[in-house]
């Protein structure tokens, strides 16, 4: 289903604001370091986690109140430059962040949800932080300025601001669905994802907002990857304030599916968002798998390729090497008849043929080069086993990938 | 156990001749492009391969002429610059191969092993290798010279020679043990390794040298990674000749167990090459976990830390980034308490603690950036559970990686 992009972020859903300081968390950046999203009145809250067994303190103080709360938040407070992970005392830190925006917003804690990203474990000084509060909160605004702010307080290395939103009508009720991303580098999320956060003006109980955020994720976040590392700090995060008037959603009838579709195409379009801003990028690549045994072998193929560094290596030369993406199949896991894998490369410049039955055809190297030298590559493998199919996102591999990461603390 | 070196690599053994010709295989390169190895008389053999789907040619044949002859070898013929997989006549050529080399040899077909490493999925031409062979067979030496050029004739994207040998005394017997090894990109071996062969004239049975292979590769070059592509054209072989006159090894008593070490020995000599010379490396890499509960999880540590591309990446800038170790190891799988790891890095020029009990610690970082600066650095992992240990390989992330496999095929 398609549905009319807005603007705003998360301040388009209705009844919700939000902002962004530098308050001094990274030093020789005049970049936003702090973000903060506020729900003007107590929202459904659901959230997803990173899979990694070192998991980042303020993922422990989130899911900590949302148990307090009954999943029930009012807002998200996040700070970027530190991740405030594998520090003696992270989660004092984490609840002290919760503790200041509920003092400032007159919330408790435990209906502030937290995030960190940044460099692992560094102390991370509350310092910056308590005395960027009241400007965060004073610069509040349900502008679409206000989704901008908070955006940029949230990124790392990325190069571009992710920020999405939608209509979509429930019943007769117009609703609407925004979020803002960040995510880079450390990407390889597992049953959750880099630091997303989503608000809604839909009404939906607490259960079937958690359902449909955990049924969409395997599909989308956690079908992307940068490089293979799973963050300690991935979170998805989403707020359903119930403010657009729309009749409660409390079962899964058609308003559930309608409110799933909206938040599965805003997933997708922040996943291609998210690989095309991989670190280092000059290339988002989108590879479908078509014709699988099950949707569990086209998602297993499908990242394979993605994830591979020597094919990713090789989109960054505009390299039609198919035989890596063979490769790529071959030692994913997947169970899948060799000789009847297809391979194609599209793009805007067309589509080319490269491979059939699992052997090399002819092809015209100028005519690949050409579709591999566009910015938006689409890998089309067809198992011809049956019927299921499953989309990944990547990038590729480039010099400024080791640039970044060869020196990202200084 | 340590073992004395000598020259010599896979010509070191008594009875073992080797010989490398450029063919014409690549096009552009003068570089020897066909490897053989002969044994003046028939050798117990035995092999290992990639676990990948997707098998080159070369091993198929291999593999069938092992069972027909019941492990019985004499030569080994292996090309560069055409991996012969996903080709539709890639068996027909493969064995096309052994028929020459048998035939120019006075050999069965079925005694002749094939190896093939380059591009994946362009047609073979048997050409080139056709009108080699006479050349080959002419320059077969048992001097060092013969084992060098049958060296350089297995090498793709290496940039040094990978050869050893050892030698080692059975009851009062002097025996020796070498081997030649390619292998810089596409390195992530699981169950089987890059190309390897390996070739001794202690007497051993087919059945225990199998044994002694099949028991050594898990904890050498199983633990190897340089971009977390498992090839399909990965081999290691063995060719034992009996030539040192030894008492035949038949069971497994104290003479097999020295020969495991001597065999251990070499191939974990050959992984430090391997990885060393990674594609584009400037540092080996080398991960020591111990004190896990069990070998399974310390193994599944050492090798998440050295597949990190973060922390490849890290390495490659000198950037004492503990935070990906523990990033690593959390997301590895592996079940630890993260709150008992300590970590520490080591070189030559000293060894620094960075991380105790999961958090990190004060250090000096211009300490630690020198010890980063040299080319080989151990990372020294504490699990702190019990008493398991394992030891992984791997390299740096440069921009020559990039570079090499952004346009790999032109």
């Amino acid at each position: 289903m398609n549905f009319n992009e807005i603007q705003g972020g998360v301040c388009a859903p209705n009844g919700f604001k939000a902002s962004g300081v530098h308050c001094g968390i990274r030093k020789n950046r005049t970049k936003n370091d702090l973000a903060l999203i506020y729900s003007e009145v107590p929202a459904s809250a659901a959230a997803v986690y990173t899979t990694n067994l070192v998991k980042g303190a303020p993922l422990v103080v989130t899911k900590n109140n949302l148990a307090s709360s009954g999943g029930i938040a009012q807002a998200v407070i996040c700070n970027s430059g530190n991740a405030n992970t594998c520090n003696a005392n992270g989660i004092e830190i984490a609840e002290a962040m919760c503790g200041l925006v509920g003092q400032a917003l007159k919330l408790k804690s435990e209906n502030v949800l937290v995030g960190s990203t940044g460099v692992i474990g560094q102390p991370l000084d509350i310092t910056p932080i308590k005395n960027g509060i009241p400007e965060l909160v004073s610069k509040l605004s349900s502008d679409p300025a206000g989704s901008d702010l908070a955006c940029e307080g949230i990124m790392t290395t990325d190069t571009r601001k992710k920020e999405i939103a939608v209509e979509f009508t429930l019943g007769k009720t117009s609703c609407k669905i925004g979020a803002i991303a960040k995510g880079s580098g450390m990407i390889h999320p597992n049953m959750a994802t880099m630091l997303i956060f989503i608000t809604t003006d839909a009404a939906i109980s607490s259960e079937l907002l958690r359902a449909a955020l955990s049924e969409t994720v395997p599909d989308t976040f956690n079908m992307i990857s940068v490089d293979g590392d799973t963050s300690t700090n991935d979170m998805t995060a989403i707020l359903a304030n119930g403010t657009a008037g729309n009749a409660k959603i409390t079962e899964r009838d058609s308003d559930f599916e309608v409110f799933k579709e909206a938040l599965n195409f805003i997933c997708v379009k922040l996943c291609r968002m998210l690989a095309g801003d991989g670190e280092g990028a000059t290339k988002l690549l989108e590879c479908h798998v078509n014709g699988a045994s099950d949707k569990q072998t086209a998602k297993t193929v499908a990242k394979s390729v993605i994830c591979s560094t020597l094919f990713k290596a090789a989109m960054f030369g505009a390299d039609a090497n198919w035989g890596r993406v063979l490769c790529a199949i071959g030692y994913s896991g997947a169970k899948v008849d060799v000789t009847k894998i297809d391979v194609a490369f599209e793009s805007e410049a067309g589509r080319i043929e490269v491979c059939k039955n699992g052997a090399g055809i002819d092809f015209s190297e100028d005519e690949a080069k050409k579709i591999l030298l566009k910015p938006e590559i689409k890998i089309l493998i067809s198992l011809n086993d049956s019927e299921a199919e499953a989309t990944a996102w990547g990038c590729d591999l480039t010099y400024d990938y080791v640039k970044i990461n060869g020196d990202y603390r200084t």
